[in-house]
């Protein structure tokens, strides 16, 4: 890794492949033909793309019991525990509407309802991702979302990975479509003969799936279009070269275009830092890719201090901070952007990718300068109530006539002044 | 207006106009200049659509001073008290994190921390609109947002409209820039030797500004792209055919594109406020826009039941919904997809839209079924924390480890397993 010593100005930012001419044209395209033609559009793309021919897409009841009771039972536990840490840690975002009361039997107020429908994309290719069933799902339950769709591409055996359906079955969802690609974002968007729409969808995908979730946007609900994971470690002398270099990796493995940052008080560590992430480099499985990430994306930065350090932080805002330093607490509340902290050298950042509870789909490329991970908040909706009696009317309407009328909306002026005050109720 | 019996599916679904090509081609181009050149290209493009040359385009403290002094007393007050109303309604919107313990010392927590700046536009034109920096400002000052910046475009006298900077000088905002259109928001997502980027740009604009923000929307956070007005009233024959008439108009003067329909289960009252419409239309001062949303958009259902009227309001989810009929509040209890609601006759809506206190930034388009009108969180970010102790981590990390390798991510494994358990602290 490159160790340069810290100026100013630092930054994360990498120029993300928004997709090409070409793509956009393809998923315009199959958005067009599933809104159409429903089934039997998801159907032929299903065929086309990924190969596989399925008449029946949705996972049956008996498919899912299969996978439950085949699987492993020490992992089927694990991801039983972090279920429960993580509704844990989201049970406390759940929250209720209020209602303020004004003079005269007047009031206001915020009704807070979940979404109707969600529907959750989970990719497929080689590997299975359960956590991204926990991560999308519960944060949904916990708003009090009624029904939660997964739909994930099936492997060429026509099945969906058992890891997936184990997650989904512990859950508690269990309408599973086998469709990927923008064929399933359509059909989560308009709904099929199979598929009725949901409200909103979440879940990452490849640059198919994320931009058939940017075209849908509008018509449901998406969540953000994460990029590729990055990883900050601010650290001092007391961090160990062997940990921090290998949660570096740890996020740099997840895709080339990863990006995996130390700043540290320490030169030694600096030093230290850099041969090790080389010598685990040569030992990881995916080293081509975290090797790509670490050249093009990796840095180490020298800071004069921690001030200056948690500053470089706050410019960069990442995705995930793990603070290993003296005081990591303290200086941990001296940041102000990042969407993950993790204090102290045992909280390794894949504690929070699998287990400890917070969720794992958070902000990318600096925009936790903005932006917050997924949280139950995503899956509510706020609809503000509006009750004046008679006589706050009376009382107010010159005021808002007047304000209205300021404007230059007459119209709004007489909504409000054609209550006639001797009318009285019908 | 058209009076139709009231079948299952109807739709306040407009085409909306996105904007053309050459539009977008030109937004793109002054983002790009602005980017490059800062205030200059502010200043030259500034020129070229307003008409105005501004060298200094802050609006000075003098300005500001003057338009309050000279600015009516009493619409001073009315805007004074619509602040106050405003302020009580979204203080009990702000929040706080949590933390949550777990065994042997470990915990989670959620910090919740205020943008630390944020852009509003406010449009020009003709009409100047104090009502949108109330609504604007306000939320972001409930959340704690520091640096509240105000753009809207000169007239040719190169000032800003008295009442905006009232508005603004009532809220103590003072970073107010005499600049509009894409180069407004440019300058906001990028910033210029002048005005210091923001992390959020809100407020409504023409199809440049629509455009200029859905093109920076990533670089930083924008609000939702507000669409034409809606309103829907629901109604039984306890409701004045003149009142239901003037609030359906009161939106439709909005916009040619804008909505208004009512839902009844009386048919005398669905007859007599389509006479009512007709006669209050010829009266009204923008009755070219009004007439061309009511022909195009306006409709009169008649329903068998409050139930099915109930029903179809659901489908529809519109922005501005008023409940007048027999128990209002059970029926509005009912209502699970709409901006805002507004219960029996005396909540006309623009109520709302000035004084009472609720928000007047609302989804519009049908949004309603997943979005909400602007509130104090959307000036708010979250980011989780982690705290593991060393216990915690040794309890946990071969649960983590084997999620990890299940998901066939090594490294993570390998970073959770990282922390030799006889190394100690250093």
């Amino acid at each position: 890794m490159k160790i340069t010593k810290l100026t100013n100005s630092i930054s994360l930012k990498r120029q993300l492949e928004g997709g090409n001419e070409e793509q956009l044209k393809t998923v315009r395209q199959v958005l067009l033909d599933v809104k159409q033609y429903g089934d039997e559009a998801v159907r032929k793309y299903s065929k086309m793309w990924d190969g596989i021919s399925l008449e029946d897409f949705r996972v049956s009841q008996q498919e899912i019991d299969e996978a439950v009771e085949t699987f492993d039972e020490q992992l089927k536990k694990d991801l039983e525990e972090a279920a429960e840490n993580i509704r844990y840690y989201h049970a406390a975002q759940s929250r209720e509407g209020y209602k303020r009361p004004l003079a005269d039997g007047s009031w206001l107020a915020q009704r807070i309802t979940p979404l109707d429908a969600v529907g959750l994309y989970v990719p497929g290719g080689s590997a299975a991702y359960p956590s991204s069933v926990l991560m999308n799902v519960i944060p949904a339950q916990v708003a009090g979302v009624k029904r939660i769709v997964i739909t994930s591409p099936a492997g060429r055996d026509g099945k969906l990975p058992a890891a997936v359906l184990v997650a989904a079955s512990i859950l508690g969802v269990t309408e599973i479509y086998k469709i990927g690609g923008a064929q399933a974002i359509a059909a989560l968007a308009y709904g099929t003969e199979t598929i009725a729409a949901v409200d909103k969808i979440t879940g990452p995908g490849n640059i198919f799936v994320a931009l058939a979730k940017r075209e849908v946007f509008g018509e449901v609900a998406i969540d953000m279009i994460a990029g590729p994971s990055e990883i900050a470690v601010l650290a001092d002398e007391t961090a160990y070269a062997d940990e921090v270099a290998a949660d570096l990796l740890s996020q740099a493995e997840h895709d080339a275009l990863a990006c995996a940052v130390l700043i540290t008080t320490s030169e030694r560590l600096a030093i230290d830092v850099a041969v090790e992430v080389e010598r685990q480099l040569s030992e990881l499985p995916r080293e081509a890719i975290a090797r790509q990430s670490i050249e093009n994306f990796g840095q180490i930065y020298i800071a004069d201090s921690i001030t200056q350090a948690v500053e470089a932080v706050n410019s960069l805002a990442p995705e995930h901070l793990e603070v290993v330093c003296q005081n990591a607490e303290e200086v941990a509340e001296q940041i102000n952007h990042a969407g993950a902290i993790f204090i102290g050298r045992f909280s390794s950042e894949p504690v929070g990718d699998y287990f400890a509870g917070t969720n794992h789909v958070l902000p990318t490329n600096s925009t936790a300068r903005f932006a917050s991970g997924l949280n139950v908040d995503d899956f509510i909706k706020r609809t503000s109530i509006v009750y004046y009696s008679e006589k706050t009317w009376q009382e107010n309407a010159p005021k808002i006539a007047r304000l209205a009328r300021m404007e230059g909306l007459e119209g709004h002026a007489r909504a409000v002044e054609s209550r006639g005050w001797t009318k009285g109720d019908k």
